[in-house]
């Protein structure tokens, strides 16, 4: 085996995402170092509320996670009382994974901590689709400058390799189209709805198994999608788009009758994000669409997420996976921490 | 734009794919260069029966194009009266791209020409099933030692990319099943027999497309399948079989009345190529299989292939797309050169 490169990273949330990714570094670690001669150390980690800890001896993924169990990480050896910004700014480290909360308004303060790591000259990988979708071409930008990696496959499908296949297995064909399910819950809801229940039956049902929120607005009025289209556009297309110019539709007005109507027809509605070239034009939308069962995007059901990309030398090409949980968002950073190594 | 690297291409066999290939880089290749900053220049083309040519300032794709339709490439500049191990023996090339035509049985003469430029110090990409099928272990060996790459992308799913996804964009997972729709010409057969057509009617539509060969053996009794259950083992589960290790079984007894009972059961049949870890052994099977209509691979009409990846991390991940097709297989070449760049 080749000796292995270390690559020390600082981790910013600990939520379901950050713990995801502990968890991953606990369980493979071992194996993904053996594998792939890439050994991933964690050595620092922020959060806003439960203290901030960094260690340059590296910090065993299990102690972060019995610790967080605990409500704090203020017991854990180099725990410290600061802020992001400032380990951001004071610690030794290679690599920023980035999984604090998504704010698809401002993005911020993510961009702030991305851009001050990628500053730093450190690489960054992010899960948080607020700076994804907002700030890509910005901060694309400034990694490039700084010779650095940003990665973001989390951003879209978890960790299923949407933005991987696209860009690097897809590399030189040309994509006209993008057509995916990137929201589970939606897709839950409509596909429950196939069943002869109501849009007020599968919301309850939904939010009671954890799938959509007590404000279910971001998923159901399309939100999230179109942020994930804005991702799509900017950062396959190049479109230097902005999240108004999506035009964005939910499902609330599907009702038992319209799916009843579309299964009479061969049909499934299914919530659509589509991006597209048009002349010089990138757009993008996001709309409850009716679709051939035969087509591929309509046998995907339930939580599942997939993403249908048109191109000119293979035609469509279809990939379906996990759109969403801890450890698949989680191994989305690993996946990102494997493609750096791989690529420098 | 940074310099481009320039890529010294001898292209072995020109038939389909081979032309398939030149297509992409006579329509494509200005494109190619600007955005990968990659240039690919055929220098050297062999074929058993139609003349070689070999011009160190490069050959025209448009050329090659006009001349291989005149049935021979002994008009063009630099032609050679000589057989494809001589040519390989004596040009100067960096890459071998490999694509002569595919023998299950021996993996001749295939095996020795990508051995030969391996031993040169080439890199080799192919879309020829045989060697990579029955000499997998061996080549890639080679290569390792020789410090090239040896790409592969085209041998499962023509240009889709099946290999690069499970290989790249999933390190870090463990894979411990594969499951693939990987002939198109039973799928299709499969397909149109849900209408209620016979088997021997619909094989004799599939001759007539040409989507199946006179002599149709390969397609139906799933030997064509089963080589590429064996690269997905040896590729991608590091299995070391050969072929009598494939169990395998074709299509050739699903009655009309089987493909209604599955209806009726709401499932499908599908021909599936499945490769799987059992305790420390790896097994390779190629069946007829009746799958709900709900499975991912349920919904693959047509010559569409697929293949769904069960993973450790993500569960399963399902790719859809081209199966065959001189310019979709041509492509798979394009992109493991594009591969080896990133990557080296």
């Amino acid at each position: 085996m080749a000796n292995k490169t270390i690559y020390r990273l600082m981790l910013n949330g600990f939520g379901a995402v950050g713990q995801g990714f502990a968890q991953i570094l606990r369980d493979q670690g071992e194996r993904i170092a053996q594998r792939e001669g890439v050994e991933l150390q964690i050595v620092a980690v922020a959060t806003r509320s439960r203290g901030c800890v960094y260690n340059p001896a590296g910090i065993a993924p299990a102690a972060l996670l019995d610790a967080i169990q605990t409500g704090s990480l203020r017991d854990l050896e180099g725990a410290r009382d600061c802020d992001p910004a400032e380990l951001i700014a004071s610690v030794e480290a290679d690599v920023l994974v980035e999984a604090s909360p998504t704010n698809l308004q401002t993005a911020e303060p993510a961009t702030s901590y991305i851009r001050a790591a990628l500053e730093r000259g450190w690489h960054v990988v992010t899960a948080n689709k607020g700076p994804t979708a907002l700030r890509y071409t910005e901060l694309k930008a400034l990694a490039d400058q700084k010779g650095v990696f940003f990665g973001i496959e989390g951003t879209v499908m978890s960790g299923t390799p949407s933005i991987r296949l696209a860009l690097e297995a897809l590399a030189g064909c040309e994509i006209s189209e993008l057509r995916g399910i990137v929201n589970g819950t939606t897709n839950y809801m409509l596909t429950q709805m196939e069943q002869g229940r109501t849009y007020d039956d599968v919301l309850a049902e939904a939010q009671r198994l954890g799938y959509a929120e007590t404000d279910p607005t971001g998923d159901v009025e399309g939100h999230d999608a179109a942020g994930k289209a804005l991702i799509l556009a900017n950062v396959l297309l190049n479109a230097g788009l902005t999240l108004d110019a999506v035009e964005c539709s939910g499902i609330t007005k599907i009702t038992p009758e319209a799916v009843t109507e579309a299964a009479a027809a061969g049909e499934r509605w299914k919530l659509i994000a589509r991006v597209w070239r048009e002349g010089e034009q990138v757009r993008a939308q996001v709309a409850a669409t009716r679709l051939p069962v035969s087509h591929p995007l309509a046998g995907v059901a339930g939580v599942t997420n997939a993403l249908c990309i048109t191109t000119d030398l293979l035609g469509d090409v279809t990939l379906i996976g996990a759109g969403a949980g801890s450890v698949a968002t989680g191994f989305a950073l690993v996946s990102d921490i494997l493609a750096l190594h791989r690529l420098s």
